[in-house]
């Protein structure tokens, strides 16, 4: 019985799945599994006398050491943080980042994917928008290792990264039905994109679960997640002359064009009405008055896409995980009790 | 007289310099010359029936098409509009960009560089801070082309696209002048930092300008670029007990530095004291009050850094070329006429 140990004897002895236990042989990737299990895993190994496939090694060789990135906008103040840990994370792997911005644009994006592609990037990290989206289908039939960050795909699953908005959304409802409020509005973000309508829904939800009423004429949703998109859903909001003393914004930006129209309409914040916002982008703890805002670990979102592209490319197909990241509610001056 | 027609011969007709007659004719940095003067070229060559050198278009070939970007710390506001405009533009030209964070440590940006000679980058824009740097003198040595952007080399000289600091700090000044203060102090931006030293610099020249005094005790130069410095930089200032009426700071996350120490201390802005803030990062005017401060066009200084970089590349050492863009006053809250 001289045959060649396996990765799969590996697995069995540690009693994990040979994914779990390939990523946790590998220096790469072992963040991602729990530290007990590494220790499981390398023991038997070790027990085992596991020497890892010297051909699959070989194959590094016609890697480019480069991995793609797609993101809408740099300027939107959400992605500059998730760069900086994805890039980050890759440096420490000797990868390098290739960067280019899609403005959500289906053109720019397809003869951006050319370029990744006749660059030879190993794989690719996408942060654009749409749920639909004939480029992810065209990405799945090339060979490229593909991780989403900051949103998610319907169909097929493909591994993604992002913040976890229905506890995020969750801890704005509960928060502001803590104060008292119970006329809650939504200013939702549009219905075509992940984030827009898994925060609705999850709004839904925890307002139920919160025993609270909701109203139809006090949800909106915004065309995008733009200040000015808030501007005009607010207004919108205000129109329908429903009653309501908060506001669950989509994003800090649409809260912002709450507090625009605010300004213009003589409606004090927070005595008339409770902004809570979502991201909590940079310098909200400047605006007047501070923004409460669900904030999100974009930076470690970025490391843990980083991670998981590595793991893809080491091991295709083991993939299609979705990380969670928990979100932090943090509680300024935009949110208060109602007026009695 | 049948001999090749050279691009010398086309410059001489056309009556500009051979680098200028290079520039006009190559699609790709056609925007950094006049129009009036691409016209005068592209008819002089058409007049002699200029050929383009066979031999240097082909190599091209040998191009990656790729260029690298060394940025001290992508979520400093200040960076994504840069990069926003080098990516746009790059695009445009067919190339795609390498980006990475050095956090201006010399041991990370070695590292980088290393990776981006490797991945045969065609050239390198770079942000990093430090005046004397021996990554720019090793750069120089290799064959890569390289422009800097927000920052100036003092020697040697190499092409590089920021900001007009002068004329910035000379709205600042005047600004102040004009609302009638006099005493006027500077928190100035480190000294080992050409846009630190090159702001104190043109405060001096300003004030002396505008007849202003200039109290050495007025002025201090911070650590480094950030709030944190700021709110040091501001506490020995006022901690000096010479009397000021109005502050300069190096930058916005410097003023908003002042900001908090000034609520700390019960200073009111700009009541007790005007604050002038230096880029106009984003949500300036939603800080508390609005921060007056010089906005720097960065998307555009991304931009002609990515049309110098591919003008260096197409026509290696014509560069040297200094761009500085002009910047514009945005007065807001933080500055008002002195107490009388």
């Amino acid at each position: 019985m001289n045959r060649t140990i396996t990765l799969r004897d590996v697995a069995t002895r540690a009693d994990v799945h040979p994914s779990t236990a390939s990523r946790a042989l590998n220096e790469r990737t072992r963040t991602l599994v729990n530290a007990v299990t590494v220790a499981r895993v390398l023991k038997a190994a070790s027990d085992l006398g596991y020497q890892p496939n010297a051909l699959a090694q070989g194959l590094k060789v016609n890697r480019t050491m480069t991995i793609g990135m797609l993101v809408p906008d740099l300027t939107n103040p959400l992605f500059p943080p998730i760069v900086r840990g994805i890039e980050d994370r890759l440096t420490e792997a000797g990868c390098t980042l290739l960067l280019a911005n899609t403005d959500n644009a289906e053109e720019k994006e397809r003869a951006i994917l050319e370029v990744m592609a006749r660059r030879r990037v190993d794989g690719l990290i996408v942060a654009t928008a749409q749920r639909e989206h004939p480029m992810l289908t065209r990405m799945l039939r090339s060979d490229y290792p593909v991780v989403l960050v900051n949103r998610t795909a319907d169909e097929p699953p493909l591994p993604s990264v992002s913040g976890d908005d229905h506890v995020g959304i969750g801890l704005a409802v509960r928060h502001l039905a803590s104060l008292g409020h119970r006329r809650i509005a939504h200013l939702a973000g549009p219905r075509s994109v992940s984030t827009g309508l898994n925060r609705h829904q999850s709004f839904l939800t925890w307002m139920d679960g919160c025993d609270l009423p909701v109203d139809p004429d006090l949800i909106v949703f915004c065309s995008w997640f733009t200040q000015q998109a808030g501007v005009m859903g607010f207004r919108a909001l205000l129109d329908r002359n429903a009653a309501f003393t908060a506001v669950v914004a989509a994003n800090d930006l649409v809260a912002l064009g709450c507090y625009d129209v605010a300004a213009d309409r003589g409606i004090r914040i927070p005595d008339d009405v409770s902004i809570v916002g979502y991201n909590d982008i940079p310098f909200t703890d400047r605006f007047a008055p501070p923004l409460t805002s669900v904030r999100i670990p974009h930076y470690d979102i970025g490391v843990k896409a980083a991670e998981l592209i590595l793991a893809e490319i080491e091991d295709p197909g083991t993939g299609g995980m979705s990380l969670r990241l928990p979100p932090e509610l943090r509680v300024r001056g935009s949110t208060a009790p109602p007026a009695a």
